[in-house]
């Protein structure tokens, strides 16, 4: 039997706000078994450029990374906030180690190919080092990662957190029995957007193809449950969505998606 | 017979010039045998905080790291250096991982505490994790170190470079046979400071008796020897002090120091 290995992601609302990653590094450091952490950034990086002067280039709602954007990412995401979170699960008695993809050649990357749109220093993975990852986990390490990735030879590049989480939770998964944390603003994939006690606890294939048909699953959401389904058709096992509150033991009120 | 480990500490002249930086990470990535990286983070700190409008505190020469500062310390020595530096090495065959103290708690350290001067977030170091960081070098692992310790309560701690050095080098020899190598402007310890050409190549506690009453080891170079003779008392092999060219293989021209 493989062993377990929960993969837990949380987003920039997390970081943002005191109160909330307090609660949820307690959680996480209180969660037993084999863990991987990885965060998103929050506002940080578009707060330090305004104040820098340095102006943001949107396309499509989406920003490019310019290598001055670039500079910035590498000081909050793989500086600030992997050092202070590692630090202070450390304050928690979790043996954490703050990475990006380039430590240990643990995320490889290439740069994303200009089709319509340059995104700059954007990065599309290629390879999680499961080997390396393994010995950290096998050695009583708690690995926390940040958004960024390596080319191999020598460029750092921004990369989607939720991608991060979800290639690193497929890529473990020849040796693990892989479960993905998806922590979000939500209490999970909502029937009633409005109606944070509509809650549909289990989605799968079939149930998916009927919520899409019925509107239910749209816009921002689609992504986020193709990305899920990517998942686990590459073989993780499941994938839970919802609020930092579903890391605690007797939760059930969040999303569990499996095939 | 202990296996050999060289910690290798460069200082801000090497950061901050590119082409020293090249030169530096091509002859580190070469270097045979185990290693340990350990970095300073030049004057992007000092740069960063003016550009934010952040007023330097200093002590008699000596910056205070206040909040603000401690931040900005994370975000460039933790961050961009640290995974700059590892992203390079990793493109230069090395298998680096950039690391500061609370990572795997590798560097437990305690505030150092107000006498006359209050120092604020600065620390001095504790512990050395030594069976985390030999797991690491087992590995194949090349640990790339910033100058940031923890406190082990969570909360990050900047520490001068070169103790973070020596303390790494006294904490590892109890199973390595260590050399301690000081990169930094000068060719090594010079008998005239205004000759490149004179450098001392070997002192021992005899000869340093000799050169502290010849007054030729004064001022700023006081401090970094009572530092190597710190170290080799502590169970250290050798010190070496010089610029990046004494990691060439067939370099001579450099201070050894042994006891």
């Amino acid at each position: 039997m493989k062993p377990k290995l929960a993969i837990i992601k949380i987003g920039g609302n997390v970081i943002e706000h005191a109160a909330q990653l307090t609660q949820f590094l307690g959680l996480f450091a209180g969660l037993d078994g084999l863990k991987i952490l990885v965060h998103g950034g929050g506002r940080k990086v578009t707060d330090l450029s305004s104040q820098l002067g340095i102006k943001a280039q949107m396309v499509g709602g989406r920003r490019i990374t310019d290598t001055a954007t670039l500079e910035l990412a590498v000081m909050v995401y793989g500086g600030l906030v992997s050092k202070s979170v590692t630090a202070r699960l450390q304050g928690l008695g979790c043996n954490a180690i703050g990475l990006c993809g380039a430590d240990g050649n643990a995320i490889k990357a290439h740069l994303r190919p200009v089709k319509t749109i340059d995104y700059g220093w954007a990065g599309d993975i290629d390879a999680i080092n499961r080997p390396m990852i393994s010995g950290l986990l096998q050695g009583g390490l708690i690995p926390v990662f940040c958004a960024l990735t390596h080319d191999g030879t020598g460029q750092l590049l921004n990369t989607n957190a939720d991608t991060v989480a979800s290639e690193l939770a497929i890529g473990m998964s020849p040796d693990y029995e892989t479960t993905l944390y998806y922590c979000f603003e939500n209490k999970g994939v909502l029937k009633d957007r409005s109606d944070q006690a509509s809650v549909i606890t289990h989605i799968n294939e079939a149930s998916y193809e009927e919520l899409l048909r019925a509107k239910i699953i749209a816009d921002g959401m689609l992504p986020k449950m193709e990305n899920c389904f990517h998942a686990l058709r590459k073989g993780v096992r499941r994938v839970c969505i919802g609020d930092i509150k579903m890391l605690n033991s007797g939760a059930q009120n969040y999303t569990t998606v499996t095939l």
